[in-house]
């Protein structure tokens, strides 16, 4: 099975999306932009081995693919619109492309997102690049600077699970429903692109969660120029994943472990107004610090100073 | 060194190309398309030991990994504007990725176009994809569809110098300028941009040779459905390819060696016509076949039939 035929065969299906002039299979794309809107760009690699066990079902490889580069999406408010794939095999074996290909079209069928073009090479290990063009409203893409001392710190949904996952599925812990939970968090992270576009309205700043929420966190008030603090009693924990370890395990998990995939944002509107928008887009929405002056996150837990030392995720370290 | 730092120190420049509204560094990079525009979006990956060896100096690799790209975009007669890096890396040595990031940008720079985001990864081996956003006027993008019976196929510079230059590479053949200037042609492949962009008004089909001639065109006409004669004398070869071989191997490159990135294209424009847009590009422009009625591509060498077993390179064979 050469290039040719497994782009045939397992990725270029009938281009349906909107604005697609020519899809998969001339020398690039074309495209046509919607009007009065800027395009938003993003790319994620997913290397076997490091960012997912090699013994990931291949439909969970594929989905995840897509997920942690919607995921970009999401935290600036916009709209996917196009996806292309540079996907590096050490051999094309049908079982595991057919999967891949499954998961990958599902993730991006449930945002309406077409995969537009790609390359397929061989190489000596599973390499998998997505490329997202978004668009959202003319200035209107929510960006990492803008977060305002007096801001409160929201996160949504819950944070750890993933992580925690991960850590399940690797150590090989036995299944209950808390456990698949914890893993499905990790296989099947979701996108939370509606929350983005629901809060690009109130929000100052945003950020996607994948290094961590300490990790993440950091980055969103650096780039602002502010600082922060951060209530650990105040963090979202699954029922799941403290039914299954102690707190400060699970604190561990949310603040360190990545992977979560929610969006952490700044804004200065309504207690009721932020809960309204998360009940319209379906999610959670927890307070859980300040944007202060100065620089640096400070982290309190029941109140008390709490010294943490940050260990996110970082490759090359 | 973790992957900010990378980012930081060889790949962040100050992003000054027009129409990017936020370049590197925040979840995504936020652009301002030109208006009454198609996007066209292109990805190509390299994989060291598959498509260059890995012994090829840096800043050639960073070099070839945006123009193979660019060539794409020629092909499509379109304008280059954003592009995004997705780099795995067995580990980060500062001088590989000073002289990767210096060709990588030399080859930007030629044609304005900036690098707007990325992602840096660790793996078991050098994998780099490039993504490349561009415009063309909306509905002018050329295709590989379109090439009609009677028309012309022509070439622009000369094929076969590429492929040479990189089995010399590969077999240690003694250096001289002839060498050299082949060495080259698959080091530094010259983007086709700007004649792309000129024969984008005359041209029925075109496409980029990246598979190698005869291949290549046999994807222009199947995507035309229709079919094409090809005559071997008057295929274009570069003296120094002559010089250094007999024909029959200097044919051989041409046909099946890749890696020219020279654009082969359709028109039944006039000689003189097709002529002067070549000088105007600053490139050769050679008839070397001509679109018939049916499927297929046949050869004649001298004007006798030719039966040439193609063996264009393709992954996974």
């Amino acid at each position: 099975m050469d290039e040719f035929e497994i782009i045939r065969r397992y990725f270029a299906r009938e281009s349906s999306g909107e604005g697609i002039r020519v899809g998969i299979g001339d020398d690039g794309a074309v495209l046509i932009p919607s009007r009065d809107c800027d395009l938003i760009s993003v790319v994620d690699t997913l290397v076997s081995g490091i960012h997912f066990p090699e013994t990931l079902a291949p439909a969970d490889i594929g989905y995840r693919a897509v997920a942690v580069n919607l995921s970009d999406i999401a935290a600036m408010g916009a709209r996917p619109r196009w996806m292309t794939l540079a996907l590096t095999l050490a051999n094309a074996e049908p079982v595991w492309l057919d999967g891949f290909a499954r998961g990958l079209f599902e993730a991006a069928d449930e945002h309406a997102l077409a995969l537009v073009g790609g390359d397929t090479t061989r190489g000596e290990q599973t390499v998998i690049s997505v490329q997202i063009i978004a668009d959202v409203d003319t200035g209107k893409a929510m960006l990492r600077a803008g977060a305002q001392p007096g801001d409160a710190i929201y996160v949504t949904g819950t944070v750890g699970d993933a992580a925690a996952g991960l850590s399940i599925l690797q150590s090989g812990l036995p299944r209950s429903d808390d456990v698949d939970y914890l893993i499905r968090q990790f296989t099947r992270p979701a996108a939370r692109i509606e929350a983005g576009a629901a809060i690009a309205s109130i929000a100052h700043a945003a950020i996607d969660l994948s290094d961590g929420l300490y990790a993440d966190l950091e980055k969103l008030l650096l780039a602002s120029g502010v600082a922060g603090s951060l209530e650990l009693a105040d963090i979202p924990l699954s029922s799941q994943l403290t039914n299954l370890m102690h707190e400060d395990d699970a604190l561990r998990f949310a603040l360190a472990g990545g992977d979560d995939y929610e969006l952490c944002f700044t804004a200065s509107a309504a207690e009721d107004k932020i809960a309204d928008i998360g009940e319209s887009a379906g999610v959670a929405i927890t307070r859980l610090g300040q944007v202060l002056e100065g620089s640096g996150l400070k982290c309190t837990r029941n109140g008390d100073e709490y010294d943490y030392q940050d260990a996110g995720y970082r490759h090359f370290n």
